[in-house]
C-alpha cells in the first residue's frame, strides 16, 4: 500500500504546517503521495503552496510526491487519509460574520455567535459532498476536518453522512496542554488533561501529572495573568481569582465571549476601528505570507505562520494520523460522537473528549455526568449546535432564528432577527439551501 | 376528622383571596378553622387579616372559626394542609434584589436574575424549618407552596427536607389558560395547555379544545399585541412573528426577561427612575390595601386586589388542596419532582407540569424529550437552580457564584462577581449560613 | 360525521361481546354503522356473526347498521375507530404454538413462551399492512388492538408504521381491578391499580382506594388462595406468602409461567394429555358457540362467552373510544409508546400503563424508575420482544434465534435451535418474510 | 518510599503465584515488603506459604521481605497495595453452596446462581470491614480485589464503603485473550478484546489483532470445539454454530451455566456423584497442594498449580498494580464503576470492561448503548446482584429472595423459598446480619 493523503483547501496558507508535520513524522508514517485540491478561485494559491511543498520535501530528502489538483474527485480515489481546511466564501465571507454583528454591538466570530453559525451554515453541505464522495471513492479512508466550527462540521457529517470515518481536530486543547506545560515547568508528554465538553467550549475537568492530580495547582498559577494559554488570535487577559476559584477548572480561551463578553466586545469594536475585522488583518497577513512562499529560495516553513490563531492544528491532525496509521493506542483529544461517554448529553451529538486512537479509530474514554457548575451551560452551547446542523442541512429558517435567539451571544429576540435577516442576505451565494425553494 | 387549615404568613395582603377562595369552595371544601401564622414584625398586619376574615366568612355565613397566631409550631398541630406565602426580609428586602442589580444595569426580579436568586437564598432555610415542623407535627398534612421563587424553593424542600407532602403553585399558568380561552372566545374548562419546563420559565406546548390541537391558532393570535395573558406585574408588548411562528410554542410573560431583555431593562429602569422599584410601589399599594382591609365595613376581598401581580395565586392553591381532599383526579399544573416526566432533565429535580391531583398527591403526565428548540435553555435554567439550591443549604459561596455566572441575566465574570458580594452584604442579615463560620 | 367502527376480524367468535358493548355505551358512543370485515377463510363465521348483531342491534332498538365484507380496504374508507382480533393461521396454528413447545417439554402459549413470538412472527405482518391501509384510507381513525401479542404488535405498528393512532388493550389489568373490587368487597370505580409494566408482564404497583393506598391489604388476601383475579384460560392456584410479601405488589396471572413454571408445565401437559392443547379445547367451545350464534332466536351475547380467557377485551376496547369520543380524560390501561414514562425502558418501545383517554389520544401519568425487585425481569423481557419484532419485520433468523434464547420459558441453547427449525417448518405458509429470498 | 504489598488471606493455595507475578515483575515494580494476612482457623496454612514465599524471593535473589500476621489491622498501616483472595467460611461453605441447590435440582456454583448468591451474602461484610480499616490506615492505597464474586464484591464496597481506591479482577478476561491468541495464531499484545458486561457474563463483543477487527474469524473458529478458552474448573463442550453466528460475540465460559443448563446440570451431577462437589475435589487439591508447598526444598510455583480454575487471577492483579505503579495508562480488562460507560445500566453499578490503568486509577473506554441481543439478559443479571448486595448489607430476607427468584438458575417461586431456607440455615454462622436481630 501506497499512503496517500489528501489535502481539501491544500492552496491553503496552513498547508506549509501540515506539508512540515507529515515531513516530520515520516519514519512512522511514511506518506508517499501528498494530493492538494483546491476549487477554481485559490488556483494561484494552490500552485504557490504545490511549489513549496515541492520544495520542502526535497529539502528534507522525502521521496514523497506533491500534486495539485482542482478535480477534488480524482485526486480522492486511492486516498487513505483526507483532511479538511476549507472556508466556504473565503475571507471575504468571514469579514461579514464578524463586521455584521458588530454592527449591532453584538459579537461574531468564526466559531462563536451568529458568525460561528453561519459559517457551519455555509460549510456544512460543501463537506457533506466531500464525505459523499469519499464514502464512494475511498471508503476506508478516514477525514480528518478541522475545518471550522470543527465540532458542529463533525456532528454533521456523522448525523447525515455514510461515512463514518470523520474524526474533529482542534488546537486549542494542544495549545492548552503545552501552556500548561510552561505552568508548571514540566514536559507535555506527562501531563494529561481531562478534557470535558464540546469544541470551543471545552473545559479541562484535572490535569494529571504522571498521573498525579494537578489541577488546583494550575488554576492557582492561572490567576497570574502572565499564565496563559491562548492562541495567538484571541486576545484575553485571563481570569480573575474568583472565577477560577469557583470552577476549580480551566476555562479555554473561547469562554472569553460568552464569561467575559463585555471586555471582549469592546476589545473587538477597538480592534476593528483600529483595524478592521479580523478577518480583514488576516487577509494582509495571508497576502505577506504568500509572498514569501513564491519565492523560490524558500525551502521551509516559515516562522511568522506560528503567529496565527491555527497554529498546532496540523500538528493536532498529524498525530491522529500518525496514531491510526500505527495502531498506537495513545491517548489525544478530538472531536467524536458522544455516545454515552458524557451521559448529560444525547447519544449522537459530537463532543471534544479524550480519546484512544489507533487503527479501529477514536475511542473515548468514558466521562460520565458533567460537573453540576458546566453542565447546563454545556446543554445549552449542545443544543444551539443542534438547531444550526438542522438549519445547515434544511434550509430551515425556524430551527436558524431559534438557534440565533438560544445563543448567548445573541439571545434577544429583536437582535436574533436582525442579524438572521442581514447575514442570511449578505451571505446568499454561498447558502442556496435557503433559497432554492424561495 | 375537622379540616383545618394553616396559612403560614397570614399577614399577607394576599390572604383575603385565599380566605374567598376557601368560602367559595366551602361545600367540596369544607375547612373549619384557618390558622393565620405570621412572625412578630407582622403581628399587626395579622391581627388586620384575621378581622377582615372572621368578617369575610360571617358574611358567607360558612362555620369556619379563624384563629392567628405568632407560633407556628402550635398552629401547625391537627394541621390537615398548610400554604405558603411569606416573605423573607420583607419588601425591603425585595427593594434591594431589585434596585442593586439595577445599579450595574442588570435585571433582577423576585424570580429572576440575581433578585431571584437571593430571595431563594433567604426563603429556602425557612421554608425548610416550617417543613420540619410540619414533619413532626402533621406529617399527614400537605403544603401548599406559593413562596417565590415557587420552583426552587419546592425543589429545596423536596431534596433535603423529610416531609414530602408538598405542592408547589404558580398562578402563571391558570393566567396564561384563562387568556388563551379569551383569546380562543371559549370555556376555560374546556382548555388544556400542555405545559412543560420551570416554574417562570414554562412553555405551553401544545393547546387543546376539547381535545383538538389549537396551538396554531392561539400562536398566530398572540402576534396581534392586544391579545396577551401576562400578570399586571409584567408589562409586556408581546412577541414577534418571528419568534412565535420558529417556536410555535406558548411563551410565558416571564420569558420577556431573557429574550427581550434589552426591553425589559429599558422598561424597569423607566420605571425605576419614575417611581423607584417595583418593591416600591407595592409597598405603596399594600400600605393602601391594608388601610381598606382595617376598616370594618369591608366583609369581601376588595377588587383592588386582583390587579397585583399574584393574583390567582390562591385560586391554585384551593383548586389543588378540593382535588386532594376529594381524590378528584383531574388535571392541574404544579411544581413537583420530575422523576422521569421529562426525560431531558435529572430525576430528582422539581418542573412545573400537569399532574392528576388527587388524594395520593400529584402524578404528572409523562412529558418524555423537551422539544429541541428549547431543550437547551430549560436544561441550563435548572442548572442554575440547582446550583442555587445548594448554595442556599450549604451557604457555600463558589455554587453562588457559579449560579450568578452561568444565569443568563448576568453572565459576565465581573457582574457576577461584584452582584453576589454587594448582595450578600446587603442582605447579611437574612443570610446566616454564609456568615455563620467566617 | 357518521360514527363508524370497523371489525377486522369480524367472524370471531368474540364479536358479540364487542357489538353488546357498542350497544350498551350507545347513549355516549352513538355508532352508526359496524363494518365487520373478514378474510375468505372465515367467510361462514362472518355470515353467522353479522346476522347475530344484526338481530342483537335490533333487539337493543339501536340505529346501527351492521355490514360485512371480504373487501378491507373498502370497509375501512370513512372509518372512525378500527378494532382488531385477528388470529393469523387461526386456531390450527395456535395448536402448533402449543403443541411443538410442549413436545420438547416447554411451556408455549399464544402470548409466551416460542408460541407466543411466532404468534407475532405471524401477526405483525399482517397488522402492518392493516395500518397501512388506515393511513391511506381513514388517517385519523383510531387502531384499537387488542390481537396478541398485543404489546409487541402495538410496538411493531407504531415503529415501523406510518399510521401513529394505535392503541393497544387488554383484558387483564380489567381483570385484576375487577378482582381487586371482590377481594376489597368495594366498588371497582374507586379503585385504581398502578400499572406498571409490559402486557402479559404487568405488575399492579400500588392499590389505591379514592386514593388510599391498600396494596398491603390485597397482598395479604391475596395469601388466600381462594381470592384469585385470574382469567378463565388460566389455571392458577395463586401465590405463595414469600412471594407476595417479598414483592409487595400484584402479579398478573401470566406471571405463572415464569415464576411457577413447573408447575404450569406439568398441569399444562396434563391438561394437553387429557384434552389436547389450549387451542383444541378452545376450537371445540368456538364450534359449540357458533350453533348457538346460528340460531335465528338467539339476540344477546350468550353467556357462555364469559367463560372464555378473552371476556372483557371488548369492554377495554370499548372503554377507550368512547372516551377519545368523549374526550373523557379518564385513567385506562393500555399499551402506548413508553417515551419516558418508565425511564428503565427506551423510549420507542411500548408499555402498559396508565394513561388519561381523551380526544388526543393516549397520555400515560409518569412511572419514572422501576422499582428495584421487577427492574431486570421486565427489561429482559422487553429485550426478547424488541428482538421478536425485529425477526417479524425482517425475516431475520439470528433475531428470532436470539429472542428464543434469551426468553426465560425457552433459555437453552440446543432447545432455542430446535423450536426454531420446527416452528418456522411448521409455520412455513403464514411467515414468508423467512422465506421470500431462501 | 518502601513500595507494600499486603494479601489478605495469605495463605490461599494460590499464593504462590501472587508472589511468582510479583517476583518476575521486580524490576518495574519493585516491592521491598509483602505481609500475608490469614486468620486464626488458617493459621497453620498461612506459615506454610510464608514458608515458601521466603524461598522464593531469596531463590529469585529479590531484596523482598516477606511477613505473616494474624493481625490485619497492624499489617495493612502503610501498605501501597492489597489484594484479597479470601473465602469466608472456607471450602465448607463452598460445598454447602454447590450441594444444596444440586440437591434440589438446580445448578449452585461460587459465583453463579443460588452458591455465588450466598458466597456474596457471607463475603460482603468481611471486605466492607477490611475496606473501613484501609480507609483508616491506608487510605491511598489500592484494594485489588479478586475474592468472587468479584463483580458483586466490587460494587458493594464502592457503594457502601469511604474507600474507593477498589478495582475488582478477574482471570476470565485474561484467559479469554490467551485463548484468542492461540486460535489466531498471534501474540497476545497484539489482541484487544473489547469486553462488555458483568463479572462472569461478560461478552467479547469485538476482536480486534493490531487494531483490524477479527471477530467473525474467531467466532468462525470456535465452532470447532476443540478450539476453546475455558478454565479448568468449567468443563464446556463450546457453542454451537447456531448460537455463535447468531450472537456474533464471544461467550465467556460461565455463560454455560445459562444457556447450556441442562447439560451442566447433567455434568456437575454426574461430578458430583462421581467425585462429590467441586468443593471437595478442590478440598482433595490443595491438601496435596500444601503437602508440597512444605516440602522445603521448593522454591517455586509447582505447576500443578495452574491447573486450578483461578489461575492467571494473579497475573490480572499484578498488572494492574504495576501500571498504577508505574502510571503506564495501557488497556486492561477490569470491574469497575459503570459511571455511564454503559448507557444501559445505571451509573453506581460496576462493570467488567476495558479500561486505561495508571496512577490516577481505572479510566473505562467508553461503551455506549449494549448489543440489543444482549441488553437485557445483562440487566437483568445486573439486577440480580444489586438485590443481592442489598441483602448482604442488610440482613434483608425479601431482597435474598427476589434475587433468588429472579436468578436465570433458581426462577422457580417454591424452589427459591426452599434454597433460602436452607442455604440460609446452613450457613447461619456466616451470616450474623440475616440473624442478629431476631
Amino acid at each position: 500500500m501506497t499512503l496517500k493523503l489528501v489535502i481539501i483547501g491544500g492552496g491553503s496558507s496552513y498547508t506549509p504546517e501540515i506539508i512540515e508535520g507529515i515531513i516530520d513524522r515520516y519514519d512512522q508514517f511514511p506518506v508517499r503521495e501528498i494530493a492538494l485540491v483546491d476549487i477554481e478561485k485559490g488556483k494561484e494559491k494552490l500552485q504557490i503552496i504545490a511549489g513549496l511543498a515541492t520544495r520542502m520535501v526535497q529539502k528534507a530528502n522525502k521521496p514523497i510526491v506533491i500534486t495539485s489538483t482542482l478535480e477534488r474527485r480524482r485526486a480522492l480515489r486511492g486516498a487513505n487519509f483526507v483532511t479538511s481546511q476549507i472556508r466556504v466564501g473565503g475571507l471575504k465571507a468571514r469579514e461579514k460574520d464578524e463586521r455584521i454583528p458588530l454592527s449591532y454591538g453584538a459579537l461574531g466570530q468564526e466559531t462563536n455567535g451568529a458568525g460561528g453559525i453561519f459559517k457551519a451554515l455555509r460549510t456544512i453541505p460543501v463537506l457533506l459532498e466531500i464525505s459523499k464522495d469519499m464514502q464512494e471513492l475511498c471508503p476506508d479512508a478516514w477525514l480528518i476536518n478541522f475545518t471550522n466550527p470543527a465540532g458542529m462540521v463533525t456532528e454533521a457529517l456523522l448525523k447525515y453522512g455514510k461515512h463514518k470515518r470523520i474524526i474533529g481536530v482542534c488546537n486549542i486543547p494542544f495549545n492548552m496542554r503545552t501552556g500548561v506545560a510552561e505552568i508548571l515547568q514540566c514536559n507535555v508528554e506527562d501531563i494529561e488533561i481531562e478534557f470535558v465538553g464540546l469544541n470551543h467550549f471545552v473545559f479541562g475537568r484535572r490535569v494529571l501529572v504522571k498521573g498525579v492530580d494537578r489541577t488546583a495547582t494550575v488554576v492557582e498559577r492561572l490567576k497570574d495573568p502572565t499564565n496563559q494559554y491562548a492562541p495567538a488570535n484571541i486576545v484575553s487577559e485571563g481570569w480573575s481569582s474568583t472565577f477560577l476559584s469557583a470552577f476549580m477548572m480551566l476555562p479555554n480561551p473561547y469562554h472569553s465571549y460568552y464569561f467575559k463578553g463585555a471586555d471582549m466586545l469592546e476589545k473587538n469594536l477597538k480592534a476593528y476601528w483600529e483595524n478592521g475585522t479580523r478577518a480583514e488583518v488576516v487577509q494582509q497577513v495571508e497576502a505577506e505570507l504568500f509572498k514569501k512562499y513564491e519565492n523560490k529560495d524558500l525551502e521551509e516553513k516559515p516562522t511568522e505562520l506560528e503567529q496565527r490563531g491555527g497554529a498546532f492544528y496540523s500538528d493536532a491532525a498529524c498525530n491522529v494520523m500518525t496514531s491510526i496509521y500505527n495502531n498506537t493506542g495513545d491517548v489525544q483529544t478530538v472531536n467524536v460522537q458522544n455516545n454515552g461517554t458524557i451521559s448529560d448529553l444525547p447519544d449522537e451529538v459530537v463532543i471534544e473528549t479524550n480519546a484512544l486512537i489507533g487503527a479501529s479509530g477514536p475511542r473515548p474514554i468514558s466521562i460520565g455526568a458533567l460537573p453540576l457548575s458546566i453542565r447546563g451551560i454545556i446543554q445549552l452551547m449542545k443544543n444551539v449546535e443542534e438547531l444550526v446542523i438542522e438549519a445547515a442541512i434544511k434550509g430551515d429558517r425556524e430551527r436558524l432564528y431559534q438557534a440565533l435567539l438560544i445563543n448567548p451571544l445573541v439571545r434577544e429576540e429583536a437582535l436574533a432577527h436582525d442579524l438572521m435577516e442581514d447575514l442570511l442576505e449578505a451571505h446568499k451565494e454561498d447558502l442556496p439551501q435557503f433559497y432554492q425553494q424561495a
